[in-house]
């Protein structure tokens, strides 16, 4: 299934896109998809049950429609860092010998085709493709072998990060990675039966129509299970969490000079099966 | 007013302290504190307004019930780093010149009085009394001046650390801040009004009845109303959010040798005017 969210900010409802592209309102099942319904995986399964009875009934969503973000606000953000080789050899920093974890305010979290805002004062605001995973049973040190019980599905995110703030102005990542808009999740939420391998996916992200990004998660150094096994080990990993595995080369702060977002500026991402999303840039 | 929250983990009630020291249970008022509560101020007038009227008749909680964390689970728990310059100095860094941010899982938060669970693994779990800030309205690009405008009250907090996961284990803070019951907040939360002057607050701790951190919030190097208005400019924060400003002299890291928690130890801590709160340590 692909699960996904749409309406305005204040108002957003759960939704599916079908395999024939359609996107239909789901507020009938009567669950959002957040914690609570992340937390039991008999949910998912009543969900498979709902749409196959009313799937061909559910308002299809109108053209114009926005998305929102394809899973509620969770618990929290936690991305790991300079997990492509690629990518730490552009920022100037060694291959990490153990994954880097960093957090990203939830209140960055906004809808795929959302503007991207510039924060007041930023310079060198950045695109970072990722690929997302979202946490279906709580998780509290569970082994390598065992995480992947654990994750509810995938998803696209695009991990915006203002590299000044991030990298200049005192030490830790987060200041630089929470601004409001920093984090598009979706289109959708595809459950891992969509993937026919989530260790084979291409990734790509184009600025202005430009390629800058052009990985694939073949090439993570932590692979999914490894991550969320380790994450498991230093804090509980609840329903609906959501992990960012990191972003290959191709940010604009490994080009020479650097290259960073301006007002105007468009940037296309996509990976295999996860869809695509876009954001506008706009100044706060 | 001093708000509290208490019952068990998973039905957990608001309540108020009475300025006769009795703890009363507030689920009549309606409204958990919580984003929702906190989002507007008349609220809080109106929960004033309640406690006037119902105090004297609302349940008394009953001798041993356990107090949960004084708010929800908010949407982020943000700290400020090295905000003490004596703290500063026994991890044996510079004073920053600009505020140090990192975050903490939520899922860390836990009553003032659970006990502390030193994770699988850890060798060097380590105590911090903080003052915390809860945020009012929210608070986007707030200047100084604004700040206060912004803030709901304060509470005590200790926010406990594991320094290998911290310092040792790949780059980001997070990692040894974020395990479950690092964050135990309370007793209550006070509103601004039951202060005299918070910038002049003793705190203290203590292990196994020695005192180890004592402190006052005097020393702060950046103030409250400086935290809130920078961290606005780089996040938004949310109605409940918690802002941990910093912890003085005397952790564990900062003795020669380090001293660290074992399973048994006790440990004390207070804010003048913001109660105290006692953890024991016990192995994941």
């Amino acid at each position: 299934m692909k699960l996904l969210r749409h309406g305005q900010p204040d108002s957003e409802k759960p939704g599916l896109q079908l395999a024939d592209g359609r996107q239909i309102d789901a507020s009938g099942f009567g669950m959002d998809w957040n914690e609570n319904f992340f937390a039991d995986p008999a949910n998912m399964d009543g969900l498979r049950k709902w749409a196959e009875t009313n799937a061909d009934s559910a308002p299809v969503l109108e053209q114009g429609t926005r998305l929102a973000s394809c899973v509620a606000r969770p618990s929290k953000i936690v991305c790991i860092g300079l997990n492509f080789s690629d990518h730490a050899e552009e920022t100037g920093q060694a291959a990490p010998e153990e994954p880097i974890i960093f957090f990203k305010a939830t209140s960055a979290l906004v809808g795929p085709n959302d503007n991207v805002i510039i924060p007041k004062t930023s310079e060198k605001t950045d695109w970072e493709v990722e690929l997302a995973v979202v946490i279906g049973k709580k998780a509290s040190y569970v082994s390598e072998a065992d995480a992947l019980d654990h994750v509810a599905g995938y998803a696209l995110h695009n991990d915006y990060s203002e590299r000044a703030f991030q990298i200049e102005r005192g030490g830790q990542w987060v200041k630089g990675k929470s601004c409001d808009s920093f984090a598009p999740i979706g289109p959708f939420m595809a459950t891992p039966d969509e993937l026919d391998d989530v260790n084979n996916l291409k990734m790509w992200l184009k600025v202005n129509g430009e390629t800058k990004q052009n990985g694939n998660t073949c090439n993570l150094i932590f692979n999914i299970p490894q991550v969320v096994g380790y994450l498991s080990q230093f804090m509980t990993l609840l329903p609906g969490d959501v992990i960012s595995t990191g972003t290959p080369a191709g940010v604009g702060l490994g080009f020479d000079p650097p290259q960073f977002l301006s007002k105007g500026d468009v940037v296309e991402l996509g990976i295999d099966g996860l869809g695509e999303s876009r954001q506008e840039a706009v100044n706060a």
